[in-house]
């Protein structure tokens, strides 16, 4: 039964202005993520949006009829395991673009909740931790009525961060208040050596994703460990009292302002990613949600990854 | 140029259910609030619900008629203070009550974000610190035809919370190292006695109200005032150097779990409101958003201040 | 490596107030999910709270010691089927009470995305519809030292709701403009009734949850059900042009109020829950998100299902 | 009261990478907006960011140091009225860049909700109706350490749109179904003409906001008022019968995609902003929350108001 309705959004519209994007925004689907070592898959609900670019002759970009299309590819590409979550994005932006003649361009990104599997430091205790994981496609179509991808990948995870800062300011009034107690100065050195000194710490969010072409792969893995090694410590579901003293003192030895969280991560991409072309994209961002204020310290940098090789050369050879 | 429209919402439903409440939500209005030393007033967006019940012969509550009447109110009410908003509800709950003449019972609750101003603890730079507040008033109609109206006034305000178990843990590693590197029991205990020890910390979240008759008044500072106390430290929106190290210092001196939080409120509350009747309900509840971990630890006590009162009472003569 | 470390929450506290619940929200847990068919389960992440109370001579629910215990319940449940979400926390809710020697009460939640399958009405054409899904239990220490447990299970749904109110309001002025340009009334009653009228339409949610004793199954599908028929129509994700003709065309048939999408649901609940004990309790809400307004329209009933049982008999009686 | 503390954040680095912007998000403030009329000042609590970059040898940007002075600058500005606040936006971002004298670029944010007064089509009644407003400013140091600034402001406003092509296909559906009932040709015209279909409808979301050089006043009531006509009507909080009437049939006369409306409001801007030099940047989107599905549709343009001016001729052009 296919009745012959009209056909709306073919139509000419009354204002002709190309549109840069139209189509669907948080559109739930059901993705399924391989796990190592033969574990049963997990089943995700990931969020999507679909879009592509829109002559000023058409009035609508007909989503109606090409929905059905898009959501046989993503039923198709089901089966990829996780770290190719930007496949899924890449193949599902070529194909809407085959399906939109008259478009030039199509967007396809996801994100969705992932869980990581962490062993406490010293109890060694199994626990899963959640995360973001995020992709995205871009489909250009080239003079030759080829398509040309570029992909991008990432992920967020939420880390612990220490301040620096007061943690120099804690140092000094320790310093004072244990001088004017009397303690030797040797005493006193022995003492700020051995032990890590408080500060204020909170929740930070590390956020890093790799921008490139469709052919070159980008392993998931890699971007979560980069991040999680980024902060002063990792989070954990659970830590009994031996774990906890563990995590406190590793995060108060290792205090880092969101800028040190950046800078870290984008030391790690240089040395982690070697094989990337140099016109690959970078962005780093690390947010903190500061105790001790109601609003957030942020830290950005967005490069190609061949600026990022040439400051840390350049900072290299001052060094030496 | 008023017609004869339908009036669907009076004729009988097909179902005859009874409904506990009907109405609106989520209604955004402008609320004048005043403000001391004769300062203009802050006039803040807040957001209330409006609900009857309805019983089951009637099939809509008729929002659409009475909308205007529950505006008016609200437009009326514009000039109350602040430490007022708890009026505001009740008066609109009775005036609903009034016009939804079925109805038996009138809900009005509103809340809405607030700035407290603070000065740092050292260098005393004015600041400013977001709280959000909240009322609520149930109208209640009496065999008489008579109103009987409870009500509610709370706050919620962002602190510092310092974990005291983390800090124990790092006394012992203190201990521990420095007997080690061979420091001298004597010195060790001036050592921890003049240095707050590290322990991770936190964005705290107090949250306090109070329900009494509606002729009690409930001065909404002392609410605030019994939150911020109840933390390790508050928040500033800026601090400079000294003044860092000084509020760092504080919560590291007074840490507290989320139970100790609330415990702290309810004393508070006891000694504070002396004048509120032994049925006066107590909400309590603490929120941290636990730094070593990525879910939030949670305690709260619900009560009448009589009950508070006798636990209270007990313990102190368990001491004694 | 088992330290001798300081287990400050054991230690009596100094307000000794008891806490209504002391416990973890946010928590996040893959959970599995059976599906029908022999396909493969879906493995969803679902996110938890666990209370317990405290008495007033403890100082901290020592969480860190009883975490493990809450996981290895949550680890070995993993493999229940998802219609029995609420055997789930009724089982971690006994452990729990088992482990804290000292509370009297437990209790524990989860929610999660959920994906329903649905076929679109004329295209058959099979589509994901994302839903809520969750369940509590509340198990309490019986004097015999035995566990007694109350078990809550639920969904939202997300639906189509039009207005009947502005539906009449359509025809009324549908009547007076086909009168004015003279169609005969004959004309006008065919007419009027061909044709399903314009009226605002938007977003509703419907909200159904049933509490029961422990030894009760509580059938999920089925309260998706009742919730997925109580209002105008259904979503789909994938709407090609005779589907969306036949999806509009069926909600403006059955405008429905917020008062009116409780009802149905009261009433499918005692139809369809006959073997329910009359002391179950019966949560039913719906919330439009009305298109007209910038606030959302919100109707509710609580009520045990023996009430809603009487009423309807006393309603059926009367319309007899 | 000025001790001598450590000032980590002037230190070097140990990586030393450039970093694109550091700064605070999420920081709320007390805003003064002047109400026409000599009307009291609404005193809005907004959201800013403030950021600047970093050059790769300062290891942070020392916001404790200036954060006062960003204050301040705030605490002045505060008598600006609403239709500036882009101006308060500009002139933060000049004075950070003052401060900050490493940093090239600084970048100030700021969004806040603001009440539109709106009365009813009809009955005329009074009613405030929530939108949200933001502003931007980015401030760059010229080669000659002079600052040049672009500025943005923008609004986001809630309206109702009704399908287009679902009241095609109703139309198509009634004249079937009353072609059937034997209905005269003749008269199925009149019917079809006077009676506005029925179609499913949904609150939409209108952004429009530009973005020029400092010098340039961008008159925020303009902008307002272009996404308010470009959707199928208004909503409004309180409409009693014959306004519900002439909102449902206002909207049902003039349906829109959200392709229309971000063409409308393309075609507004370039008729309205007749002033504004062609290098100015527009950037227009509407969202779509479909009743019929439960994901969101979206369009977008962001172009130059020149490259909008040339698509408007040319398709007059065509047309003629």
């Amino acid at each position: 039964m296919t009745l012959p309705l009209p056909d709306v959004q073919a139509s000419s519209p009354d204002i002709k202005i190309n549109l840069t994007r139209v189509g669907v925004n948080n559109v739930k689907k059901l993705v399924e993520v391989a796990r190592p070592n033969g574990k049963r898959p997990v089943i995700l609900i990931s969020e999507f949006y679909i879009y592509v670019d829109l002559p000023s002759d058409i009035k609508g970009a007909n989503l109606s009829r090409n929905f059905e299309a898009m959501y046989e590819v993503l039923e198709e590409a089901l089966n990829m395991p996780i770290y190719e979550v930007e496949e899924l994005c890449s193949e599902v932006a070529r194909r809407v673009l085959q399906l939109h003649e008259y478009a030039s361009t199509a967007e396809v990104g996801m994100k969705c909740e992932y869980m990581l599997k962490r062993r406490t430091p010293v109890m060694k205790i199994s626990c899963q931790e959640p995360a973001t994981i995020f992709a995205e496609a871009k489909a250009f179509r080239t003079d030759n009525n080829d398509v040309r991808i570029k992909k991008t990948i990432g992920a967020e995870i939420v880390g612990i961060t220490t301040c620096p800062c007061a943690q120099e300011l804690m140092r000094d009034k320790a310093t004072e208040e244990l001088t004017k107690r009397g303690v030797a100065k040797e005493d006193l050195v022995t003492f700020l050596d051995a032990v890590p000194l408080a500060t204020h710490n909170q929740r930070g969010r590390g956020i890093l994703s790799l921008e490139v072409k469709d052919d070159i792969k980008l392993p998931l893995g890699r971007i979560i460990s980069i991040i999680e090694q980024s902060m002063s410590a990792k989070t954990y579901e659970i830590l009994k009292r031996p774990d906890e003293a563990e995590v406190v003192a590793t995060a108060h030895k290792k205090p880092m302002f969101v800028e040190d969280c950046v800078r870290a991560m984008a030391k790690r991409v240089v040395e982690s990613f070697n094989e990337l072309p140099d016109d690959s994209i970078v962005s780093i961002k690390q947010i903190n949600e500061e105790s001790i204020h109601q609003h957030d310290a942020v830290a950005e940098r967005i490069a190609s990854i061949g600026d990022l090789r040439r400051e840390l050369k350049e900072s290299d050879a001052g060094v030496a």
